[in-house]
């Protein structure tokens, strides 16, 4: 699914959206929240302030429940709802912020985009997990520059989203290699590079990203090969910095196997693990490339504090 | 496929097997090879020494041509091949030593059980990749004695033998849980101890093993988790002495997904990787526990050179 | 000693106090010192604002004595000390802002407590070194929330501070268990975490702590274990920013052992040790839980320059 | 050549010392360009402002044409640069913060040098890479402190700017002992620190200098040897933080031997090296101590993103 | 207590000053139980080869009960008992057998001291942990053939078995410096070899000896400090070779604080750890000087299997 | 000088040529004081056993001193000095012993060459260090077996050896690139193996080699390329598994640099470093392809003790 396909789904389509990851990616999920509550407010009918108020929080907590995980997504909300005074100008205002906030994330993934693939050199292999639209976005600015690069990616077993990444990449004319993700440290002496999304980055600089990213960076920096994270600021989290935990997603066993073709195994399917900030050389934000010990200063002034 | 399925089949059955992986894992592909060898030789219809020592060489190319990487295949070939003076006694002692070897490999099947069996201890979790029946008969053993041991395995995409080590291990009631190969280092702060079996052992104390078993020893090594490789003298590489170097074999793409699914991309598929001695605690053997780097002494002795 | 003990003792008794150890810990003394100047200007009989400048540099150049590798003290008095325009208004500054010291230390202490107890999770074990109320603090915390949460303290020798750890624990009937220092390595794969204390933060991120600190940080290092350390801004060291080294104090032999008992012997009693900035996750302060690069932000924030 | 030698120099002349490398180090070549661009407006004969803007234009060019990959210079065209209205108003700025530039300069190397200089203890040994004015500074700074200091230098070849360094401490009685490159992991073990000037931070705190520095710093490393550079904060490329990378100038083969003596070999001069930041202990600047992940820090303030 | 005292005493006597650890030192103890043994022989007072071998096994299980865990006491035994066929002839064998073993262990430790003084540099300074005969003894002959060594011991708390070391080493003029514990990391640079005793190696090359000995050298191999252990070959355990693992005794938490001090405390009182075979750079035993990882060959010589 | 320029050279020309280092590379010292010895007993003049005793000491006395910390030459001595009964025999066997001394040297050069050849992969960038006729011969090996393969090679400062090794490769148009010794770490990422002869083998396994070689298997380390030892058996060195230690020859300062060119600087020329085992992947030997750790059953075998 892409940004133009929500423009014609309701609030609820999109939460539902959230809720069964067709909508996924933590940047096009904090999107599709900033117009999901945007539509809400259209839909209020009630009266009042105090009303008004109910409704936003109703909202709130319906996308909020989709994936209470998702720091994009409570971030592009805390953007998008800053209090009013009256309906009205409430209304105007998420409005206003949402339709901001969708052109600020647009914006972010080209600038991340450039910064990203001016570091990619010319004859690079560059490998990559899951798909991040971020990372591919680097890797596409600099083939568009002219510069022979080449792509190794994972299968990123269970969800097998390294199948979208290739399929992506072989359209582009982008030669990719695929491989198991077993196979990252046998591949990875081939590889100048390993460019990952993220969907959080914690205040001390450790990134959370799609179970294996962490395994990844460890046989990045065991073969001194750089190790870059893509990531726009709102997923950078500000409970972290006050002592939050980054709760780690367990989804469903039957994402990986039928459990009644596994009987009387336990079947565990963590969908993110923790990379600590040690093995990560660079993250590049929309505000520019950053060590991940910086991640502190990017959330004191993303929220003032 | 199991030791008695072998009884029926002809000397090329078995090399067909070998060949499909219907037979699979190190230990039974040696003990196949040494039992079709004694078949092959038995159909003998020639004459002369002359003829019979063609015939022995035709099967053991035969052989050989089914899996040209497998060390302890060819390991089984050389102890049974012993030359021979006279048709006759050749024959018998071919026969004789075919036996004594498919004996001696049970034997140390079981001394390796016991003594990785010992080294679990009483309330250990024991992580394990792809399907090794040394790795498993060590913690069956720990098992019987009434211990309380627990396994993770990982699913070891592209085959996914963990399935058949989770249902064999769920069959017997030691409780197992299933992980994805990408969440090793998510979990292995929850393992006591790594144990795998290998297709190979260097001189220099490399073992290689079904792709993935690199990076597992390199989570384990960073978090301080000892890691144990499973193997019978035999798996051990004379060649490797003498400067060659261990093939790592690429299979068909096709055994990782439908290359008409991914048109345009490449795809890698070596089975399996080489983890460094550094990451080797201890290497069980029929002979004994020793250190990685008793490779070359374990060589010298098998091979008296 | 207490807080409220230092209620009723004079501006020479607490200096006495902070000497003779009976004031111990960096934050207690420094809220002493805090404490102890106000007290001291209340003293003031001389005339005018030159006199009374020679009055507070006395006071302040006692205290600085008592223990001069001290940042706390450092810190609360230059916090304390703003100068002045007349002798009436500057006395009421610094009695306020003595006040105001002390108040924020407290409240610096429960926010520590918070942030630093959220990140213990259920089940999870605690290692603790020497008497750290802040550490302990976050136990608390996380206890209180009905965390299952153990603790494993060590000794601390010379002066056993680990005791008065494991007997507050016990009285909070937090489960504790006692070692010795050199037991550190051998329990840590059973620690989740390790939570001290600091007495200094370079600006290099560099952590001057209780000698022993810094091998428990690499041993935790070695285990993959998180190693945190909570300390309130005041103990972050502005002095380093511009080349001073920490000094680590070296106190009398006598606290290991009488030296008659030991005749011919050198005896040398570092108390302090500094850890690398490499082995430290996270630093929680009340402005929130930092990378311990952080450090020289947090001196540029809070010394303005 | 000294600043002083540059006083008797037309604009042509320094653009061609810096080419020639008779004007060397990061520091030096910044103050020339600063002078050379004001002597080169003091020479604008034109009319009117868009030809003004054109001549200055030129000079830049001129000069960022001699070290094309020299942040200082860089730097400090940026600094004397800022545009103006008319002719006259905009070549006196351009002069007077010329002569700030050259002044901020001298006045950021004496503090360097205190910093540093405080930062060696009395007995030190300080090994040093290269000729960089600042590290010998700071060991000058101590040893004028009374302090015992030693220094091990390296030859650092090809250009063997280790003999002026050797040269220059024996003048001022500072023991000094020259080794070749070779042996400097040979000799850490008697080294307390190690001190060097950087070409260029990158904003992800990676250090670029000398080529050999980066395996000095993993030499000191591996040996627990704290690693200190020394450099100015107009050392930090702007151009980092948002992707650029950092081009490692290759320099004529003939600086390490004539060809014509080695026909058939290709001879490669990488110039400097990349320390990534994990080596790095601190970087002393004129604005204080700083840990290499502050990199970012500093160039948000110096460039005011 | 030293060998003399021994002659004094009946079997029982040294089986209880073997339990009450007044008898200390895993050489001493070998030597101990081999002429128990011998003294226990010499009081049967029972006829025939069954008797006689009952009242030998008798003896056996009394002197093993002292000291379940001791290698060397075991080996010892095994050493000393080689089955006889008749009683005399066999009663002699142990006599014998018991007098050639402790000739041997003194000749051992003399062996070693000289291997091991040899390896000591003039100027180096030593750091030593708990109380090994053989690392002081190889200390002795270097300061004996006229080097200048050092020595830096730690307490070794519970027992404080390092102010045995002190005061030996104070009388023979040896210049030493105690330090507790916890300062091992902050004294390394200062150190230039660890040499340390061992109560038992493990087939693959671990070093089980008093608590603290792992976490000293984990600090020596981060500081690049070579860590020597000494070790008659009595010390290797055969029983690993097969799978058993080192039992780590604990004993009684009154050996560190009287447990009504703390009540509610837990105390754990571990006696050992192990050293992995990556952290020891050479064992030096009576045979030569080893890697640990030659400790699987030195077993298979001694036990000829 | 070569092999065939020793036939027309006197005893004491051998001696000097020794000396003087035109006689260089452990090989080939070693088959010069084989057949230097060989000579000298050729000259002898005396009478009777006595007299040839000393005369024998007398040659192998001055052979020593040439360089006495040769471990190549004292153990072709000791192969070709074993004890006669009367002077013709004795005579007569230490000219044969000379010979098959130098015969089995060439001929170990040509397995090294084959076994180190063998594991140069098709497309390998292969680094090297100084001028090991060694590890040049498993280059040419790979290179003639009509494997890609290109070399990398350091200057090697003070006597710039490298120029040999590239004049060398580019005669058998080997593609080679010449690079400073500081410029490894740079390379080192292009470089898929470093191969590197060696002077002497500690019974640890430490290897001692040209100065310069353990921080390039420092950095050969750090970024996961296998490092490789080439190193006949002659130049184990038994004295250290009896606590030898290896003595680093520091040589003439005026190698370096004419000490009047640098007056008041001192200046040191240790001409080898120890490369700790644990950075080395293999030690190639004509006995095979060994660990490192198995340096002490190497030295077991050819002394039989």
């Amino acid at each position: 699914m892409k940004d133009k396909d929500l423009d014609g789904m309701t609030f609820e389509d999109i939460a539902r959206g959230i809720e069964s990851m067709d909508i996924r990616g933590a940047a096009f999920i904090a999107r599709a929240a900033a117009l999901a509550i945007a539509k809400h407010v259209e839909n209020f009918q009630g009266e009042g302030i105090d009303q008004f108020e109910d409704w936003v929080d109703k909202g709130k907590e319906r996308l909020i429940s989709t994936r209470p995980t998702a720091v994009s997504l409570e971030n592009a909300l805390r953007y998008v709802l800053k209090p009013g005074d009256d309906v009205e100008s409430w209304k105007t205002s998420i409005e206003m912020r949402a339709d901001e906030f969708i052109k600020r994330s647009h914006e972010a993934g080209k600038k991340i985009a450039e910064y990203g693939g001016k570091r990619i050199k010319d004859g690079d292999t560059v490998l990559t997990h899951c798909n991040s639209s971020l990372a591919l976005g680097a890797v596409e600015y600099a083939f568009d520059q002219g510069k022979d690069v080449k792509v190794i990616a994972t299968e990123s077993r269970p969800k097998k989203q390294g199948y979208i990444t290739v399929r992506y990449l072989a359209e582009k004319d982008i030669p990719v290699t695929l491989i198991v993700d077993s196979a990252v440290r046998y591949m990875i002496r081939e590889v100048d590079q390993v460019y990952t999304g993220a969907d959080t980055i914690a205040s001390n600089g450790a990134v959370i990203n799609k179970i294996g990213t962490s395994q990844i960076a460890l046989c990045a920096n065991e073969a001194r090969v750089p190790f870059t994270v893509c990531a726009e600021t709102y997923k950078f989290s500000q409970g972290t910095a006050f002592g939050e935990l980054v709760t780690i997603e367990e989804r469903d066993p039957s994402e990986i196997v039928d459990p009644a073709d596994v009987r009387g195994v336990r079947i565990r399917n963590p969908v993110f693990d923790a990379t600590p900030a040690d093995y990560v050389d660079s993250i590049i934000t929309e505000e520019g490339v950053i060590p991940p010990s910086s991640a502190y200063r990017i959330l004191k002034e993303m929220f003032d504090y």
